[in-house]
């Protein structure tokens, strides 16, 4: 066969709704030589690795750790640990995300209600409260919905879920990193997260944390849990030697992706939690300010809006692809589309953990009027006076 | 929260059953910077894997893949897929893996009989018939068993299973790069492996193939496949754009592993999959002479062994635990130990990759040798001769 060459990989920003641009220290220790996954200065990185995700997920939780997969990988371990085939789940869906956790449920023999709001929209308790009947399982609702760039209010759905009798099921994939979270002061029971999003680690890896109440709802499990590499009781034999004897071999933990995780956390801490935050909403304010000031509109109100991802209507008459393929060819740029029935009419604009800055706002700014201004759309006011005026002081 | 200081990791010689040694280029590779997984680049990318990874398999099965997990993923796939509730599955086991594939198979709701051979042993068609009673979907082996370092014969299996109406699944983690696989010339349906083996690439992979037969029982299930991660009919709608509307979302591929994996399929075949089989044979030959000169006894006969693995029973008095701290303290070189009832009483060497080398075989035989006498075993003639000897022309 003729091979291939060695790759020539391209150099993007990567503005959509992740990946998100990863930090050259982060890359680096991706590329520290593999050690074995029971070589005693590997079981020193991943007890690091936990204690840096418990501090950024903001919980005590013991079981908090990197499942061997993307965010959908870390989904799918939490609803097939948490529920057997007949148990009753409530999901709140406001977006692709809260769709796919009703049909991993399905899939694995839930019932599943559906609580449903307007795409973009976020729930409250009532919202919740009028979809439910009788007791359930877990409720589940995704904290930051990327398909759409809405932030849930958490409160209100830990109230509806305690009257409910349930565990709380919360995705965190675009929150971890670039919110302050506090999975135990918000009474959240099970959280899964992805590395690719405000982390700025490569994708491949989807943080999990299970409360003592989830492990208790786990180790009263009738039957195995049906997926056997995303089994948690078998899984924490590996991380936490549970099973008495040592650290267990479950499968060979993806090594390399996990030297990668240790620095992105290290450098979420380094920064400090508060301080990544606030960056997170200043720049997500600034790009806010100037995509307002050319007249265009947001999918999402202020208060429900999301700081690392911004969804944007695509103005009548603009072609998605091209403007897309515009900032791809001119500037290297991804933003995102849109999925689902925002396919087509909305990009999705990431400020996501390295790519959080002002120089990506005003750049983005710039090349987006650019696009447009090639399409003969009228801009309106300037975008780039409007960002720095948002950062003033 | 004190952050821990960035990770400095150790330097170690991979010659346990998996990671193997990675080439600084595939190490390269993983650090390029992250781009997005609908990036035209990154499609380019997918396609070059997909075409290599035929190669490596020894087939033109479209449906073959990298999938987003370990080994254990990949075997989980597979029979998530092909199998449905009640359907009747035949496992030939003869270690840990076949003893898996039973265990994931039940969890899924299959209905599964048992076929056994010793451990270190390998399957006649004689065994697996005489176990078998009735039809069955998938007839299930291990091509190269991990855990005892024996090598199946498939043309027995592929006999049998055509017997029985059956499928065949077979586990190729440790034959992948190591031997010249040809899935389609010995009728193999469907497949699995591992990237950190004969691939030497980081664990976090695992490439499948599955042949038209295979997809055709994929499309005539009668319901949805339990896992929505592992769900090869949609996934192959992101690598093969099957849902017509191009390549369609699935999950974020795990971006950088794929470039890794691109650097390390081009260097199998750079190499020539007859020259690297060889390689492998050539260094596994020369320590096998090596250990057998000292006097140590292997779990498998010459017939069934493994090349990229080889399995030694410890000697009576000799200390498992002590013997692996010299080798990884004083060389850092990392051996296995045994699984299941080979624990304690088994090392695995494993040269695998970029691992097998003729310093590698060296090294170990010197280092295993001192770490014996260190205990006071009477070690019999000199291995380094012995090896020198076997890689005489």
């Amino acid at each position: 066969m003729n091979h291939p060459a060695p790759l020539e990989t391209p150099t993007r920003i990567l503005l959509g709704p992740g990946p998100s641009d990863v930090a050259p220290s982060v890359l680096r220790a991706l590329a520290a030589p593999t050690i074995g996954h029971l070589d005693p200065a590997f079981l020193e990185v991943m007890d690091q690795v936990c204690a840096m995700l418990r501090e950024v997920f903001g919980t005590e939780n013991r079981l908090t750790i990197p499942m061997s997969g993307t965010g959908s990988a870390g989904m799918e371990t939490c609803l097939v640990n948490l529920l057997e085939p007949g148990d009753r789940i409530l999901v709140a869906i406001n977006g692709v995300f809260g769709t796919r956790m009703a049909e991993v449920a399905r899939r694995l023999g839930a019932q599943v209600t559906e609580a449903h709001v307007e795409w973009g929209r976020t729930f409250r308790a009532e919202d919740l409260r009028s979809a439910a009947e009788g007791e359930y399982a877990v409720v589940a609702a995704v904290h930051a919905e990327t398909s759409t760039g809405a932030l849930q209010d958490l409160a209100p759905l830990r109230e509806v879920a305690s009257e409910v009798g349930a565990l709380l099921l919360v995705d965190c994939v675009t929150s971890l990193g670039g919110y302050r979270l506090a999975l135990d002061e918000w009474g959240v029971d099970a959280a899964y997260s992805g590395t690719q999003k405000c982390l700025s680690c490569p994708p491949g890896l989807a943080p999990i944390s299970f409360s003592s109440r989830a492990c208790d709802r786990l180790a009263a499990r009738k039957q195995p849990v049906q997926s056997w590499y995303l089994d948690l009781s078998m899984i924490a034999e590996y991380w936490f030697a549970d099973g008495g004897g040592g650290r267990a071999y479950h499968h060979t933990a993806p090594i390399n992706m996990l030297f990668g995780l240790h620095e992105a956390l290290r450098l979420v801490l380094e920064e400090g939690l508060e301080e990544r935050a606030a960056r997170h909403a200043r720049n997500a304010a600034a790009l806010v300010a100037g995509l307002e000031a050319m007249g265009l509109e947001l999918r999402v109100s202020p208060s429900e809006r999301l700081a690392p991802l911004t969804a944007v209507a695509i103005p009548d008459g603009v072609d998605d692809g091209k403007v897309r393929r515009h900032l791809l060819e001119r500037y290297g740029m991804e933003i995102g589309g849109g999925l689902g029935p925002m396919q087509g009419n909305t990009w999705r604009i990431g400020l996501m953990g390295a790519g959080s800055t002002r120089r990506n706002v005003t750049l983005c700014l710039a090349a987006l009027r650019e696009a447009l201004e090639a399409q003969e759309w009228a801009v309106g006011g300037d975008p780039l006076a409007a960002a720095a005026a948002a950062y003033a002081p």
